[in-house]
């Protein structure tokens, strides 16, 4: 995990320098519904954000298992590192030959490759450990470079997040909530879910404006809130008034991220656990026939 | 909290009997977003998916303040026990003749009445605990009795779930995580809120089918994993093996919903705290000018 973390700025930079591949995805005005399961999922929901907000036309994001794709979409865009993913191959099986489908996969040699109509292969940024940092951000920098952002900011940032030091206060907080609004919020469920696998920390994530409609009952000193991206007014002196942790950073939401993988990391050494094989996990989730 | 909680069948009885209301519900093939804060966004949640699985319509839940409204909807439903709930009052504002909306509302005398085109009045159900309990259910009651389901099984259901004895794991678990499928992945997100609000217990929830995806992690004996209506394909074996304790009732998912109620209630009073006002919380978030 240490590994594939640090390698993040330089694998983003060439996700975004890929030519021929920005070329499958849906074009602009499309009505797309991207798909996938835990990490992949909640790279979804941000890239869902950041396409419709941009303009670019009706954009869902599902749990694979949850999917409403019989929605007349002009495409189903579906993310999956290991690209063996049970119930991302099921679902694509059901639509094959009624809606256009592009899949976007770590291994080159797995069956989504043939499951989906087009593929964009990014094996430059799969990685071994079970647990997932690169291949997600990267996926999730090629898209967000594909609605028209510029991603040079994303990745110089990336560098100063691999260098920073880490507030202590998130490494030794005994409880972190992860906020974020629009794109962000994906970014805070992910930041969520890698610390729990990695080090079976109490953590939560919302929208930031859900925040005060029932979680702030979790906040107290020495437990921390993290919002990536935008300030909602007042957020900061709520969380104050409880005691517990503001962390908000001015890089990059995406790099910022980093920042939460390596205190996912750094917590998980700290607890004697293996980063990269969590308890009760495995690579890919593939259930029985 | 225990009062209101207790009152839940008498008062899904009563919402069901309504005779004019349900008629304010957008047409059968109405393309329909729901939206709502905190408890009546999961409730959204929760119809949205009935809905569309009933074949009347595509429905999206949304958070009100992530919602996209402007993507071409026959109408807008805004769930608010309060009525003065900020975001829900913007969005409502914003779409003003544009876009029909329909409010459902406990509180008859509170700005909502005004703000949207039509009004669901649910005053019988309002409350007066800061914690939802009973007017969150009754209206889903009323919203899952629209799309044409049998709710008597539920509410003779929701006496049983009254009065069962409750197993000790649930009071005395360290975290429960609670998971569901379709529309009872709402109810797993309420019942969780529920606990944290009340007893600032540690508590996830998930779509069923997204949990071997990452949360697994968190289970070890002395958990729990509570599973909200059908059963996923070794889901209970996969939970088993790692020592934590799974629940899953024969009850009606919304039944046993009042199930997570009494053991929010009950570890509530057991930590001392008082379960009708929960730390950091009030009745309705509204926010600054």
């Amino acid at each position: 995990m240490a590994e594939e973390l640090q390698s993040q700025p330089a694998v983003w930079a060439q996700a975004v320098d890929l030519v021929a591949e920005p070329k499958l995805l849906p074009r602009a005005g499309a009505k797309v519904a991207v798909v996938g399961c835990g990490t992949s999922w909640f790279m979804a929901q941000s890239y869902a954000a950041l396409r419709e907000n941009a303009g670019l036309g009706v954009t869902d994001a599902f749990a694979a298992s949850e999917a409403f794709v019989d929605r007349d979409y002009d495409a189903v865009v579906a993310i999956t590192r290991s690209g063996t993913t049970s119930e991302v191959l099921e679902l694509l099986g059901g639509i094959r030959g009624k809606v256009r489908t592009i899949g976007i996969v770590g291994d080159t040699s797995s069956p989504l490759v043939d499951a989906a109509d087009d593929v964009i292969a990014l094996p430059f940024a799969d990685e071994k450990s079970v647990v997932q940092t690169r291949f997600a951000t990267t996926a999730l920098t090629f898209l967000r470079a594909s609605t028209g952002a510029d991603v040079s900011r994303s990745i110089a940032d990336a560098e100063t997040a691999l260098t920073e030091e880490l507030p202590e206060e998130l490494i030794t907080a005994e409880q972190v909530t992860y906020l974020g609004r629009g794109w962000t919020v994906g970014l805070a469920h992910e930041a969520a879910l890698k610390m729990r696998e990695s080090s079976q920390a109490w953590t939560e994530s919302y929208p930031a404006m859900e925040y005060r409609h029932g979680p702030l009952a979790i906040a107290a000193p020495g437990r921390a809130v993290w919002l990536f991206g935008e300030l909602p007014a007042g957020l900061d002196a709520d969380v104050a008034a409880t005691g517990a942790h503001f962390e908000h950073s001015s890089l990059d939401p995406l790099a910022d991220l980093v920042r939460a993988h390596r205190v996912a990391l750094e917590r998980s050494l700290a607890a004697g656990l293996n980063p990269d094989l969590p308890r009760n996990l495995t690579r890919s989730v593939i259930l029985g026939a």
